[in-house]
């Protein structure tokens, strides 16, 4: 594969960085050639960090030595995976220095100018990238993906736009792997159920209705859905469970609501990216299901996984959806994001065509909106 | 304690039969002199069965021979925590023989004539025990507690009824015990999430309408308030957790509702009761609780614990009730129960004072309904 | 695959059936065509029974009709999955029937005439078989593969065999998975530790040394290794964790002992089956390793991962050994002998005619050769 | 209770300190008037910082303000739940300025001149007391108890003591709580076995033989056990689960060995201390126990129960013990020593004078009788 991009980590120590080095792993279109974290690992042999995952450290990425958080000899596309303590500045560095920031942090993702974006959901968000490199002289853009929970839950709403989903009340079950690492103590919740996650209820909220909004010129028009949510955090390694009842205005049938689910797909475009799974949603019909421990891993833990669809008395309709969080949630949704901005620019630079690496800053300097499309 | 009235326990070798054998201990008013199981344990000792709690076995219950589920020798007072396999029949068969059945099974829960009480909230459906006397024949009595999570809902609620509750939506994150033994394997629940439990959400839905209802002649009107529950079962030992969002149609405000919940009192009587907390309710206030872990066994496992009470966006007021479900959601319960029943039995017959327990064959044969209020 | 190998599986609703379904999909040289299990599930299409395993249920075993346990239509080749109360009478009545059955269950395990075989370390004791059909007169066969435990003792102790092992104190942390299911009760391993299990530690003790003993004539002359084995159930989804204190007469250095683990292979044959891992032990250096959520999965499953090794100061030499339980320790090991069956007998039928194994050729001449197919 | 003594507590705002405070709370000698701990909690009243325990904090000691770790006017008695980062130098400015510091800390336990104490084992080190002031010139002293698992091995074989034992492996699987707080992230241990503890094995095979072995002028001569120690942790919230096997020189029948276990109770002084159980040791006979869900809480955690005693092919002798990490291991072992030391200190003042141990009273008399209050 002698024309892959070259890509970066910003974060690459944490369990989302971690992650994205082991998706990156033989990724057909992708090649990770440097890796950024903060001081204390910065000079080190990415080999030699602890790594966490039960999947073994792609050895390409042992060998790579750990930069610190400056643009520098960074490749143009960049995924961030900090901390949100660091992650306001540096990805606005990146961005300024030329990166393409594709961003898992949440400083950015309520930005009215940085798309938040769910390929299947609303990949046309995009289009903010042109005003964003506009205002804010950024010759580099910020795209971001929603918090876990929240990709789930804009996903099932998603799919059912259709039947107008108003009102909804969404109760999340969430792994500890969601809080990094060390992040939740063992004292903490084995055995236990811990009814608050500081700020997810909120960001579970607003990012969704920013997700099935409409973007415009200079932002998003929020979708005019009400939500509600209760999150907590039980003893599960990886997979948050959501729990919604949703009010769908037009009142459709359970038959056409199981139908919208399991047909959902995304536009076109989706097809294209590697990441992709068949099916964003996977819809079962046993009682107990979807359960972390038999669904998470679904399409290699990009599916969300939907179940329990019954009626709802207060509200009309109740369903569980499941989806891997450093995966679907985090590392997977960042990637998705990544193919699906390598698309849009692909698409913009045919005819004629160039090569996708090589040639691109002069289209960059010639163009200073290539991640638009027109 | 010379006068102590003896009490037997049907399904005596269950996790919510040892939960009341070890209440019992050291009960005031109450003695532990009969204990009944299925086939496969009557006849043996029952010190020498598997018990399954921390709290070491009674020494007073060790000593005692398991008896088979038939009426014969058994006290007048008898608890019942079988399966609902077996309870419906064999808990007639002892109502039928003059026995007071105070079960915890779910059989009779919705027989219009039964009572399904909670003390603090619904006391005055005993008065459907003379009804059910006449109607059904029977010298004795069933009274029922509910399902383990619906007391908590039932309590909230309770506590908020001057605010007319009119839409309630339930989420429960439910410990394992509330399976009983064997009950939940270890399989399906280390680090998962199963988001099921047969029957267990109808029973949330019902039995919650039937103890905030209103007690006739013949039976209960049910409370009109709309709910809908999801249940799911967690990796907890003991504690369910119930995430609850409610319309309240006088619509208070938060500091209206915080001083309902935590003000929340049962009538007068509950005072008498020895197994009653001081408060039926408390209302913590961190923002991360309440925890099984730590709240649990608040009141020694007999009060409700509430925190986390905020604005809904969907339908007005959220907050997290837990309570413990082998303790106020179970033996607990039918303890309260009982002593509820002896109380107002108490004074039925003052004055003259009569010897509670010597006399009552008589006191029975000539009223036939000692059991209901005038 | 025109010519792959029809096998069945006596048990296949089980944990461990289950995992063998699972593992023979897709084998290069065998096709799953007929499943077999209890009254219960017998006459059902597999497919509609539960599935318990993260992974799909194969869709080609999904349409296979259940069968009763008994020979009938089954194939030559049968694995078994049984548990102990039934796999006594139901594998001698397939041997006598002239099916090779390839078992994971206890019952046989001892019987001087049945090899116990974990392929890298004594997989000659298939001579045992000549002896077994000729003074069993059984036209088919048993093969068993030892306790899961005892696997990654005896893969250990195999490794160090040229040290001399002669005393061995081992503790096991052993997960639920091996119990089966429903198994352990979720109520008695969340948050806790059992510390026994049921015959487990006699079938250590003595498995271990009928493995790496001397098959004869008419039976194995056990090693002479004096070995203590305390067995805990700890809870842990997959993978059994034995802590090892090794007298080894040879007094090697600790260097000696790294390099004997490492490079452990098998005899030559082992690298034609299709399920052995490139080695069966892997040893890691990190002190906190091998732990069953990182390593669990090493090789498939297939390979024992081994580390910690220091000096005792009682024994002599400490390590940690941890091993998939229902893979290596189980279905994985059945299908590893397996394979070594059908290597074995691939051998024989090639001319020049060789002996399935060295001694045996005349003796199966005159038995009709039962053990290879027409 | 006008003359309970003053005590403070060093580090009370971790998980063994938070444990001392509650074991304080109501106890019939010492009184909490001072808690300490580092710069962060400094100046903060105690009840406003996070606490951990399912046990309500004491409403006396959340009133009290924290203070930093310096002397000043903390009470003469002080405890030390410090990390071991801070508690080396903290505890010697502290014993300097005259305070006897009675230490769960690991820094000061190999300190020839320090007791490392178990009462039931060995109380008479506290003789080393007198050498400890006269050769550092400390008005204070320290004290200290052993490694939670220590605590249960040790006392283990002091109750074998009479049959000599000679060697011994043992294997513990360890609780999270064991390690503090944040201490072991959720994400390493749910689901998991993590076979290494920093230090802890040293700490198990030192410190046992100093515990068991003879208090002389200047220090201790470790008894001559050759111990064998491997250190694991388990996904449990509170209870070591220690699993021995012992050489015994004398070789006793199964049944003197259990009958030493059963019947071992320290010196007599032992029975005056308030917080000691009746008895140090209790012995099961189920097959299936100790278990930390059940056995922990023995004797409110005072209390290390063994089982399943029984032969071992290599050693002699196996069995299981379990005790409660942060009360008999840590906080209610350091309670004991004070209650011991204080004691110890009672019987000198009283005519005739005695020695603080037997042979100290001259060294004491000389050395201004730092060890008991004016």
């Amino acid at each position: 594969m002698p024309d892959r991009i070259d890509v970066g980590v910003l974060g690459a120590t944490g369990v989302v960085g971690q992650q994205l080095v082991s998706m990156l792993e033989g990724h057909p279109w992708f090649r990770t050639t440097w890796l950024a974290a903060s001081e204390r690992s910065a000079g080190k042999r990415y080999g030699t960090l602890p790594w966490r995952l039960p999947k073994p450290l792609p050895p390409s990425a042992a060998g790579i030595t750990v930069s610190p958080l400056v643009p520098a000899d960074a490749p143009r596309i960049v995924f961030s995976a900090l901390d949100a303590g660091v992650a306001g500045e540096a990805e606005v560095a990146f961005a300024r220095a030329g990166h393409v920031v594709v961003s898992n942090a949440r400083n950015h993702r309520l930005d009215p100018l940085v798309p938040l974006v769910v390929p299947e959901v609303n990949g046309d968000h995009l289009s903010l990238l042109a005003a964003q490199q506009r205002e804010r002289n950024w010759t580099g853009a910020i795209v971001t993906n929603p918090n876990c929970s929240t990709v789930f839950v804009a996903m099932t709403l998603a799919a059912l736009k259709p039947f107008q989903p108003s009102r909804v009340l969404v109760t999340t079950l969430q792994a500890v792997s969601g809080a990094g690492y060390p992040g939740v103590s063992a004292l903490d919740i084995l055995g236990n159920v811990i009814p608050y996650i500081a700020g997810e209820e909120e960001k579970i909220e607003r990012e969704t209705r920013k997700i099935l909004g409409r973007a415009g010129e200079s932002g998003v028009d929020d979708a005019p859905i009400v939500l509600s949510a209760q999150a907590t955090r039980v003893a599960v390694q990886d997979g948050h469970t959501a729990l919604l009842s949703i009010a769908l205005d037009l009142a459709p049938s359970l038959e056409d609501v199981a139908e919208a689910l399991a047909n959902f797909r995304g536009p076109d475009e989706i097809a294209e990216l590697p990441s992709a799974p068949s099916a964003p949603i996977a819809l079962v019909h046993d009682d107990d299901r979807p359960q972390p421990r038999l669904d998470v891993s679904a399409s290699n833990g990009m599916t969300v996984t939907c179940g329990r669809l019954r009626r709802c008395p207060v509200l009309g309709y109740k369903l569980v959806a499941l989806g891997h969080n450093t995966v679907r949630g985090a590392a997977g949704a960042a990637l998705l994001n990544a193919e699906l901005v390598v698309v849009r620019e692909r698409r913009l630079r045919t005819p004629p065509p160039e090569a996708l690496c090589r040639t691109e800053a002069r289209v960059r300097d010639t163009s200073r909106d290539t991640l638009s499309p027109a």
